[in-house]
């Protein structure tokens, strides 16, 4: 039977994550493994209303088959609000998918031949690791630094190696938390449109930033980019519904590859999320959102300052949902995490989140969903596992 | 930018019923082209009030990330489904997906190489064709008689060319309305069991049979196989759920695949349907459904039979949305369709369901969209372009 599968399947790594989060169902393990967001902000109520409202007046058109590019009100309300964020986006430069994720794949689809180099952070989003990985690039990482990727190395490649890719997050990445600067965003402009390489901007919690000031997108400073955006961190992920920005040469083969993969995304659900936006108080949500995750980080911050040995470093995120944690060289998180399970708390190793190399001293937690509580008594029991483990 | 995309996009034919459906759009035109079931089959108010309930009990689990293979009280429902028809499938054995239609890209990510050979029915479901059609495969079509697939042909290109796949639709096929007799079902399993090709069973329609007793799923006969069923013709297509059953092994690999395209469905619509099909009569509904059919269907036959020449064939489907027209040999349906739309009336020109080889004279009717009175006016209107034309 082995035979019988793509020879790209034996490419895939094995989502040790889905592995892991089978472990952490467990009710008394403290869990900061998953990248869920705290359930306490989704408006249920809102969403509610906005759902029999649409099924009342629209089901019709909320129940037929619609267009793959998705439900035009819903296009044209986030290109006014990319407009209102100074970033000029067409409603026809929109196209409606199931998540962000969803986009990883279409792109993918669209740009990649077996063996063409794609950059991508180092180290980067699972996720995207996977979905990439389906059409068999050849991975090349760039080392993030604290202000973003490191400008140098990256410049390098694009000489060298003429990538068709360079995936990135730019703000509060998952796994490190790490957000670019303004400066570093206004060279990868210089740098991108003097290049073939298409950038591309994944932001799915640039809306969740509770330190600091709003950065412009990186795409304003580009000629040619495509950028992801989702619903899944300020209204809801269940409901897998994000988009990408992409001009119109891209966006025509982006269509093709949505209409061959489902057709098109769920409608109900676009004209539900549009009607919550237009009908509902979006922005008391989203501080309320903002307003839980910050208390949440800094008590995860002040509780590993508290817990955790000195030598222990650590990003401190100014939003988003993820920390990075570096333990010292020669310390596994491979074994920190046999230790930890035995200590009723959980994370995800860093290896997961590279392509090759992985630095196995590394490791990512989760602030999002979990309480103050939680995170005080998870912390210390962290901190407990790594100060036995340096013993050994 | 042109050597920027991947050479599989190359490949994927133009859609042009895109194209088409945008003329049909015109009011007054009468059209028999789209594939849509008729809104009036939609539970709308039954989806309503399952809608209210799960938002207002559940609403943290419905709004909230969820597994990749899907909710498991819907896999647990269609699994019992199955097995009340008599076959055999476990809920493990099921993973939901957005719409069937993603089933086919699933199915050609994890089993294609560039260039393996894959049997397809000739005619076939042009998106097929486009999703498949993403991974290259080299597609050797199988020609259609009256009662299925033309088993001698099938038999020596199993042997000659050890195809990965066959993909096929038993039931009220799209395009043609064609379903596999029983015997050819029994004769499909022999053949298939002593082959190492997969049958892939899409069966978005055999729910609604109008004429006849139900034939046992291919999938009953066979040892290895991949099924694929969906809720577009029976709940709703804008909601975009199907599912796949297949057994372990290929599950494993389709999981993986699921994860990497977009995480998992849509929860909340999972939950939805889920109550609403545990909550409701949904025999009642589907009765209606087919009878309301049955009725449009055999408007069409019988406005056929008085306004179309005598020398123009058409199939006479038991259940589903389609008819297939053969016009007479040196007649084009691209032709025809241009002096239809004079006359307002529309429809798929057949060339769109060919891998290659087109047969130019045929041509898709579907009858789920029109009601009596449309079907009428469309066909005297399709009549008459038909006897212009063959006048010229």
């Amino acid at each position: 039977m082995k035979d019988l599968f793509a020879d790209r399947m034996s490419k895939i790594p094995r989502s040790f994550v889905r592995e892991i989060l089978k472990v952490t169902e467990n009710p008394d393990i403290i869990s900061f493994a998953g990248g869920l967001p705290n359930p306490i902000s989704f408006p249920h109520k809102d969403i509610a209303e906005a759902a029999a409202v649409v099924l009342n007046d629209s089901s019709n058109e909320a129940l037929q088959y619609s267009s793959t590019e998705g439900y035009k009100p819903l296009r044209n309300y986030i290109a006014d609000r990319y407009c209102g964020a100074g970033l000029d986006v067409e409603p026809d430069q929109i196209l409606m998918i199931n998540g962000s994720q969803q986009g990883l794949d279409l792109i993918g689809k669209i740009f990649l031949n077996r063996g063409d180099v794609m950059l991508i952070e180092r180290p980067t989003y699972l996720a995207a690791i996977q979905s990439f990985g389906f059409y068999e690039p050849n991975f090349v990482s760039i080392p993030l630094l604290n202000d973003g990727v490191d400008l140098q190395t990256l410049k390098n490649k694009l000489k060298t190696l003429n990538p068709k890719l360079f995936y990135s997050i730019p703000n509060f990445q998952n796994p490190t938390g790490i957000t670019y600067s303004r400066k570093k965003r206004e060279k990868i402009g210089e740098i991108f449109n003097q290049s073939g390489t298409i950038f591309v901007e994944d932001n799915p919690y640039g809306e969740i930033r509770f330190i600091g000031n709003d950065l412009p997108c990186v795409k304003t400073y580009l000629n040619n980019s495509i950028l992801l955006g989702s619903f899944s961190k300020i209204v809801s992920p269940g409901i897998r519904l994000g988009w990408i920005v992409a001009d119109d040469e891209i966006m025509k083969h982006l269509i093709t590859a949505k209409q061959a993969s489902d057709l098109h995304s769920n409608i109900l659900t676009q004209m539900i999320v549009h009607r919550y936006l237009k009908g509902y108080d979006v922005e008391t949500h989203l501080k309320l959102i903002r307003k839980m995750y910050r208390t949440q980080r800094d008590c995860m911050v002040a509780m590993i300052k508290k817990y955790f040995p000195q030598d222990v470093k650590y990003t401190k995120p100014e939003g988003g949902m993820f920390l990075w944690v570096t333990l010292p060289v020669g310390m596994s998180s491979m074994e920190l995490f046999e230790a930890a399970i035995d200590e009723n708390v959980a994370f995800v190793p860093g290896e997961a989140f590279y392509s090759e190399n992985p630095e196995k001293n590394t490791l990512r937690l989760n602030f999002s969903n979990s309480d103050e509580k939680r995170i005080q008594e998870g912390i210390k029991r962290l901190g407990h596992a790594i100060k036995n483990l340096k013993k050994k």
